[in-house]
């Protein structure tokens, strides 16, 4: 894939994880959504920094302190290592296509 | 700013150049182009790594070894650090979107 809104997938069960991207510190990929959610019970709690662009569509993103962000396309989030988080809603009309940059100190390179 | 299409320049002298986010080892900018291209001589030569794509727009990127690469709407490109290129070309007639990661072990932290 050379092209972020090429090879959309056409049946989508799940949400549908692509890695553009992998380097020492640095993990790029795209996320594409379609009315999924994460389960009901539990959080993400990544080891990671996230920086979050939503490229189509809209999704909401629930913090465990109760705060919500709705995110339109363009709109992009910062959500710090450890910061718990869920996605409470994506549009179930149209593909949600997610730009996620993933960064810390942990990853291995394998790009080249 | 907190959405990659809004506060768009109204007068594009040159390049305009935008932080989103700022951390230890990474850097994501918007950049916006209409016609804009490197000085006719010389190279970048970057000390980071960088990860480019468009979001609106088009542009072709060469490279020192003569290499052309034409990024439309949705392409990417790797450029690895000290890969000398340069901006050969932005569309004159429209703006063109570029979100640019640059990733290396050099920046000090700011985005909180």
């Amino acid at each position: 894939m050379t092209n972020i809104f090429a090879s959309l997938p056409a049946e989508l069960d799940s949400e549908v994880f692509s890695e553009l991207l992998r380097d020492k510190n640095i993990r790029i990929e795209r996320i594409v959504s379609k009315g999924h959610t994460s389960p009901a019970s539990g959080w993400y709690d990544q080891e990671d920094n996230e920086w979050l662009l939503v490229l189509e569509g809209a999704g909401t993103i629930l913090f465990a302190d109760g705060r919500q962000v709705t995110l339109n396309k363009g709109d992009f989030l910062y959500i710090p290592a450890h910061e718990k988080h869920k996605v409470a809603w994506t549009d179930p009309d149209r593909l949600t296509i997610w730009l996620a940059v993933h960064y810390s100190d942990s990853y291995g390179g394998n790009h080249a």
